[in-house]
């Protein structure tokens, strides 16, 4: 089976070094950033070109949501597959008459961070069982965690993820935006964050939430919005005001 | 030294279980709500008393920062040295004429969740240098981070955790109310969750930003948009305005 995947990012990148980690043998790496695509090339030995898509039997499309549609054309065969690796858009989105499918790996990726591709969840849909059953084979070589999950579905694993990963990142941001100010060494936080994400693997995190906005400590939660301003505070009011909703206060 | 720890929650059961695991004697636990001390006292063998203060060198108040200042109008000795455990307080919140002392461990206290004591970071102020000594001593038997910190520092310390810490978690609960809702098991999620936080131990959380408001696609902050209602919708709107601030898009 011959197969090509299609992008230069982050995504292109993990999704390529996890077939190569598995054994199995990529086709080509297709893209338009020469640059990115040598780095890739010169890294996992795959042939990589700008130019010329070579013929395949499953084609991985791995670049932003804006521009899939736009790459799909890029692929003339008919007699093949093509999958996209969006959590958000369904695989009608591909614009030829091949067979379309979607692999979408849950995860955050940044190509100078390791992974283990094993944990990672995959989910699967396709127009027919054959062709489920050739993703589910790939995708097994590389993760224990393969499923299934219509577009319905997938659009609200998506969403779940933007809350858990893209958010909570962002409270990262501005947390050490805070700590900078202060001159407070945000490696100081790093055993607070991870005990945060340990306890949630043991307790649910309704469970497990702690903070002035749940003790619904008025003098603290003011306090604090007088250190705050602009954006920092729009979130510190939008959160307390979420947490002390869910739990009644 | 004579030590009696104030409190039956979750701070004074992990503080009082750090000083027995470091063979620092307790003199007594001394709090409210019999239940919770009599289990604590069973569990960690430490005598305890709803009624009767003991006399003592150290007390160290656990309670919630709503309660400190009633609390410490509980020690009537003079020659005793007095430390509230709160990030928000100043420690002449202390209603008495003793030394007046803060020691704020900074963490996320359950009191089902075990912790490694030795990586909590301790900030520590007193009136003095003799009892400053006295606090990095019996601190530094516990954990390999103890600091001192004055009240204005401790202030934007403990807002940085709510972000870093309060705010994530709930994060998290809402996160897991969306895949609640569509039957998708929250455990999907830990892998991205353990490798968002993994990342920014590595990476600064700035650069290690990815998902759509960072990218500006404008096509699935409306569809995202779409699928949220109430407080969650209030959350995504919030975070996708500061993150796409902070990246000036």
């Amino acid at each position: 089976m011959q197969i090509v995947i299609i992008g230069s990012g982050n995504v292109a990148y993990h999704m390529a070094k996890a077939f190569v980690q598995n054994n199995i043998a990529l086709a080509q790496i297709f893209g338009r950033n020469a640059q990115e695509l040598n780095k890739i090339s010169e890294e996992l030995n795959i042939p990589n070109s700008t130019k010329i898509l070579v013929d395949a039997d499953l084609y991985i499309i791995c670049v932003s949501d804006n521009s899939v549609e736009d790459v799909s054309k890029l692929i003339t065969n008919k007699n093949v597959l093509v999958a996209h690796t969006s959590g958000s858009l369904p695989k009608e989105i591909l614009a030829g008459e091949y067979r379309k499918a979607s692999l979408y790996p849950l995860q955050t990726f940044s190509k100078s961070k390791e992974l283990d591709y094993l944990t990672i969840p995959f989910f699967i849909e396709t127009e027919n069982e054959s062709d489920k059953k050739i993703l589910f084979e790939i995708a097994s070589k590389i993760s224990k965690n393969v499923m299934e999950s219509t577009y319905e579905k997938r659009k609200y694993i998506h969403l779940t993820a933007v809350f858990a990963c893209n958010f909570v990142n962002h409270l990262f941001s501005r947390a050490k935006e805070i700590s900078d100010s202060q001159e407070i060494p945000f490696d100081y936080f790093l055993p607070l964050i991870d005990e945060t994400v340990q306890k949630i693997h043991e307790i649910e995190p309704k469970s497990a939430q702690t903070g002035p906005a749940v003790r619904n400590d008025k003098r603290i939660l003011e306090l604090h919005e007088q250190l705050l301003k602009d954006e920092s505070l729009e979130i510190y009011k939008t959160m307390n005001h979420s947490i002390q909703k869910m739990y009644e206060l």
